[in-house]
């Protein structure tokens, strides 16, 4: 059985877990609601980051706590401390999708989003909700292996982010300024997106593991 | 006298008030990058950004150490563990001068701030120094009263970059797209530098007094 200690311990870790999945949903939301310029879905996403934010709170509190009461060494130490970070990288990644809302909010009824963008758009956020899915994989497996797959999916992002600009730089470009703003921004959310998943997953490696991989570099 | 546990608390604060004068720095040079299109004061903030990832990566083996070691309770813990968030905020600080470094030289030997956003631009980078000055000073001093301070500057900045988004917005745009798509990074790269600068300090008030604001939302 376990004691109320690692039961707490466990705990947190389950709300990192819903973190993750609130996340994500939220990002693939986001995803319909700037591709779709979908008012509504656009508003509930941006209203749904408070729920995120008070996860944020909890984990920080009972995490803060665990510190203060148990004093805790070694493994959960190691495990308590990095879900502090954990939680700020989920925090952020609900941001961003909160962002990638509030652009399909300012620019409706029109879409932020030219349709020879869509699919890179598209594939952008499927990537996303991928490396969610992954990340919440890791969180409940504590499978260090699964975390480096996710490079490969930081890098099909990467790519993907490097087309917008091909576009956005094109003389073709048709769009005006606004769109290319916009195009700019969302972009990016993107791909910091990406960029939090996979911290959070070398996080993961680092508590289960005990070595220290570089927290990724943004790569724009 | 200080026993070693305080000399090495101590030293954790001096090594975070140091990664706040190279961030400051970086962002102060990189301001003068994108303005005057200076392609080695563009290389020099890009090279010297490594020397802050060294710093955060010291401090936060220094600081696990101590909470193994010296298993620290109520101020002194949550003064480790909020260096800890503090070093990620300064981190990603000097990120966001390199960002703005890497701007410059993909530009040069252009300027990718059009003539009429100078000023707009080096006000952006003045009020950053300013942040990081308050900073710093608050890293040293203790000083909770002086963090609230920092509001003011961070609306600042927040109208600046608003006045950007107006002036790239206008119809009487005449610079294209990519100079749309560097100006529309800067400023969000300015920004989000102040929303840390505030992240640092609400973190060191919290640290000080014990009672949790809010860390900073993004405003955009």
């Amino acid at each position: 059985m376990r004691d109320a200690y690692h039961e707490e311990l466990d705990s947190i870790g389950d709300v990192l877990v819903d973190m993750a999945g609130l996340v994500g949903s939220a990002m693939a939301r986001a995803t319909s609601a700037v591709l779709e310029a979908d008012l509504s879905l656009a508003e509930s996403v941006i209203a749904a980051d408070d729920a995120v934010d008070a996860l944020q709170r909890e984990v920080d509190r009972r995490a803060t706590d665990l510190l203060v009461r148990q004093q805790p060494v070694a493994g959960d130490l190691r495990m308590i401390v990095s879900s502090l970070r954990m939680t700020a990288d989920l925090e952020r990644m609900g941001d961003l999708a909160r962002h990638v809302a509030k652009v399909a909010r300012r620019r409706y009824p029109d879409s932020a989003i030219p349709p020879e963008l869509h699919s890179t758009i598209a594939k952008m956020g499927q990537i996303a909700e991928l490396l969610v899915d992954r990340v919440r994989a890791i969180l409940i497996d504590r499978d260090a292996r699964a975390a480096a797959a996710l490079e490969s999916e930081d890098d099909a992002m990467d790519r993907l982010h490097r087309g917008l600009f091909t576009a956005l730089l094109d003389e073709s470009w048709k769009h005006g300024v606004e769109t290319a703003v916009d195009v700019t921004l969302c972009g990016r959310y993107y791909e910091r997106f990406a960029d939090h998943a996979v911290s959070v997953a070398k996080r993961m490696v680092f508590q289960v593991t005990g070595v220290r991989d570089a927290v990724p570099e943004d790569f724009d």
